[in-house]
């Protein structure tokens, strides 16, 4: 049902992120890659297929060698390719059906691409069904992961991969700012969630991709989605929403709302902790800072305040094609920022039992700081009790 | 957002399956199974769990090792596997948090389970970038892949599985009974697959998992799911649609509608050999059969008309948790069928740019037969021009 192909990229976008992989492939010692259905597939041919027992993949050899790159297909499912510009990117289709042993088939481009391949790169989410009958099927070749190549090109968007991103930022801007409309007492976590995943579709995503709604106790559960429980006046409310705009960019905003006055006399110093903690680690943001210091910048406020043992998760994630990418903005990655990165800065405070809050935005890193792309305010929203 | 928690599974029959499962790796000579969030997953512990980037998996050794089996988490997705009554089927939880090497604590659970492991079974969806990053923690230990282990428990259904199935059938029957209200010249395909996701979920499923309406040439395309076609009159137009029911067994039923008066000639005659060979795969499902003779009896009544190029998938699929499962009804598999096993029988007939037609209805083997557990009329179903 998920449509999947990115509108009006221009193949010359394409044909570049192709060369560039290839070159990144080389430059780490590899033969070729082997890109499964899923985001790296879309970045690299604009349309990321859907994983499914029968192997489908982009084989694309590294810079240097002779072979062009393949997409192998099942055959019933080249239809679903039908907008990758194949002939302008220099991809060769080659289809298999029930029956054919596309294994077989990988190693005989591979042999076309490098001889005897040495050293293979499987997309991260390639399944073990398909990653482990590759190796039986090529047992003298090693393979390792494609991320940290791929990885590389991904997490530096350019123009039109931000701008993706904007857009994607205030459409869920829009959802949070009629957030009100539909968190009230009475209603369950689910009536509302149901409701803001219309408004997600509504304004301008093509699905509800997260929804979570984490009202009194359940927000002090950083991956409870939504329940059946009833909002009640004085609940403390964690609204973590977002999804694909149709260039398959994502959003992923948080907010924290109060139903009335809150229930409990510690939210409003403790969320002034985590509005500083947050505001300390945007303002962190600039290109030569590490993926750690964000995290320690947010940290250290949160620590600081006496709460550091329930900031429970690290700050942030990249985003992009998916919702959680690199770099990953954790405790030990020395990755240095650069212009172009973009991630999530997302520290909360959870009591467990108790309540809990997060705010969330998307930040972009420019040549001097951060763009952040989510602008919703952040204090603690009041609805009506 | 999808409930992955079964309702109401007794703790006794996910420890029955764990032990069945253990009993089987043994017999495998491996010394544990990894399962990573999916259908195997729900199978083994009730709750499917989601795959993210951090690893989630339960560690089940192989009967006979003095190990208990052990469900590795990321601390913060604890909560989503609140549902597995842990306590009562002796399995531990251990949970990691970010910064930590989860490898690493797979290998400590695995060294308690079997000494050093020589063979490992990981879940078939287990994506690469955990396979490969165990295969490395664990450099000494060969990895298989799960399935052939797990496939032999899944295949064969309980009865309360069946139950699930009989139930996914009747609410994706009621759904066909309702498509002459949607499907009708004027509306595009999009338009017409909207109304029927809602009456998937309106009539029982908890979402509706694929759509697939294609009308005129598109119905040649077996795997197309919508577009923005404008259905015509004398279209022929297949729809293939199913989902899961709250227990997580997946309906899948395919019928073909045409739209007034076929436009083509010879769609009366080529449909009446597709249902005769639909119908006599059906009629050859019994205990002791092979799963490639359904395949040759639906292929052989095709090829004799002469229609055989035009049959260019295999006859079908087993289906539970998931919806393309073991059996596969294909060529080459001399797999014997057994009492409880659940797969749809699916002939099609595409015709290049001209129509196709598919029927498709879910069958269990019984002690001496098949039970349909799709019973909606099989002929070409005509609706209004």
């Amino acid at each position: 049902m998920s449509t999947t192909t990115t509108p009006a990229l221009d193949p010359s976008v394409l044909r570049a992120r192709l060369e560039r992989a290839g070159t990144a492939a080389a430059k780490a010692d590899l033969d070729a890659l082997l890109v499964s259905p899923g985001s790296d597939l879309r970045y690299l041919l604009g349309v990321g297929g859907e994983s499914f027992e029968r192997l489908s993949c982009l084989v694309l050899p590294a810079a240097g060698s002779t072979a062009a790159p393949a997409l192998l297909l099942p055959k019933l499912e080249e239809p679903g390719y039908a907008g990758v510009p194949t002939g302008e990117l220099g991809v060769e289709v080659v289809t298999w059906v029930d029956g054919e042993d596309p294994y077989q088939l990988v190693a005989e481009l591979l042999r076309g691409a490098a001889g005897r391949p040495a050293r293979l790169a499987v997309a991260d989410v390639m399944p073990a069904l398909h990653a482990l009958r590759l190796r039986d099927t090529l047992p003298d070749t090693h393979q390792v992961l494609a991320g940290p190549v791929l990885r590389d090109l991904r997490m530096r968007k350019d123009t039109a991969e931000i701008e993706a991103l904007r857009r994607a930022g205030a459409a869920i801007d829009r959802v949070h700012a009629r957030v009100g409309e539909w968190l009230r007492p009475g209603r369950t976590e689910a009536e509302v969630g149901a409701d803001i995943a219309a408004a997600i579709v509504a304004e301008g995503h093509t699905s509800a991709e997260f929804v979570i709604v984490g009202s009194g106790p359940n927000g002090a559960s950083p991956h409870h989605d939504l329940s059946d429980r009833v909002v009640q006046a004085g609940d403390v409310v964690v609204v973590d929403i977002g999804g694909p705009v149709p260039e398959g960019y994502n959003s992923d905003c948080t907010r924290t709302y109060v139903v009335g006055e809150p229930g409990h006399p510690d939210v409003a110093e403790t969320y002034a902790v985590l509005q500083r903690a947050q505001a300390a680690a945007v303002a962190a943001v600039r290109p030569g800072a590490t993926a750690e210091s964000i995290d320690v910048a947010a940290r250290s406020v949160i620590a600081e305040a006496g709460f550091g043992e329930f900031f429970v998760h690290r700050t942030g994630h990249g985003i992009g094609l998916d919702v959680h990418e690199e770099p990953y903005i954790v405790g030990g990655n020395d990755l240095v920022l650069e212009a172009g990165m973009a991630f999530s800065v997302e520290p909360g405070i959870y009591l467990p039992g108790r309540w809990g809050a997060r705010i969330e935005d998307i930040v972009v890193v420019t040549e001097d700081g951060a763009e952040t792309v989510n602008n919703r305010p952040r204090e603690l929203v009041s609805v009506p009790a």
